[in-house]
């Protein structure tokens, strides 16, 4: 699969005191990509979840932080599915900073999975997703 | 009516690049005394919403910042009913350093609103709230 | 002076258990359209702080909250500098859904003052705000 | 090492649209517990980065997101250091609902780092925390 990309400007609201991007919020960062990555996808997740109840939730994370985004930088968040069974499906994530293949600030991946957006019980994966991976 | 505080430690989350608490925070610092008044007056946010679809929402807001809050200081957040109607109550609020009467933060008007939580159209304030006010 | 404006999208992090974004988020949606009007005008807040010691900070809002945003959602940032003093300046900003005259979600004042960035005591308007306003 | 406790209550701001905590969020309730881990130790973020440029930063998590808190809910956020080096020390923390040993929500390891807040490079960490240790 190709790996999406989708640019970030860092606001001050995503920094802290040490005057860096606060480490949660790279998570926020990482978690666009993957939803524009879904819509580039035509896959809409407000109607999934209007018409059969689904929801993505993220179910694990495992990410290294390399090196730290500033207030006015510009980071490439990028999303690759690496690997998906019935109901799971899972990022290879990076961000870059200044350009798509500049240096590396967070890598790692991402596990998602699909539930019933009710009882969040696992659901199998829609099928225009599984047609996309 | 009585004046209510509550007391907010900062952390880096809640903090910028400026080395000071970003301005939109203050706000959830805000919020955190009116629920925690709610709640001291029995009033159950989850409750109301279940049994009665009624949601709690934010209005309008006026307030100036005085002076910053930074990492790892205490902050008094106070909350007071000042006028109320039908559908809507108004807070008195202010935020305080150190001390619940330590230097004034941020301080100003926050007006609520009675809403039904699925079309978002004015709902009577509930009987517990008319009479906790 | 002319309006700029400044394209937002709703995701997850911007939401809350109502289904609507986060009231204190919508502050984060009205300063990325000061910074970015900021940057139009080529003044370059990191450049002038580094430089300078020179940092904005918010004084006063003044907003309404007139309908919600929910994920998803393109919201339009306004940007508008309807006055200014030696060491002051006040922005009109309003949300809008949809397109940039789409329903208004959000409506108000915003008062932002020039610092010192160390000691947060009053600073003068740089010369390039001046000129640019 | 013993394991450290600290609640944590879930406002709004923490949940998101699905109804629930937004990931990202719960990496500031385990912060929020590493903090006060530190606190309780008498290692002061504050003083040490004044006194000796020291900062400590998240350079690790790998963490499964087990079932998900809500809105009003009291969450016990727990950190233990399972191991450490010259520059590095590894949380094991948990997140568990309504009660200290409640079920688990979030599970996982955090690895901190210690940094010179200017330049970011690698410090020995300071003496107090290797007796806390």
């Amino acid at each position: 699969m190709s790996e999406f990309v989708w640019p970030v400007r860092v606001y001050y609201e995503d920094t802290d005191a040490q005057g860096v991007v606060y480490y949660a919020n790279y998570l926020r960062f990482l978690e666009r990509a993957r939803t524009e990555w879904l819509r580039s996808r035509n896959i809409d997740q407000t109607e999934l979840r209007r018409s059969e109840g689904l929801v993505f939730v993220v179910h694990g994370i495992n990410l290294k932080f390399r090196a730290p985004a500033r207030f006015d930088d510009v980071v490439y968040a990028t999303a690759r599915v690496s690997r998906f069974s019935a109901a799971r499906f899972c990022f290879e994530q990076r961000l870059h900073r200044d350009e798509p293949d500049g240096p590396v600030l967070v890598e790692g991946e991402v596990e998602a999975a699909c539930l019933d957006g009710a009882t969040f019980r696992p659901r199998r994966l829609p099928r225009g997703l599984v047609e996309a991976l």
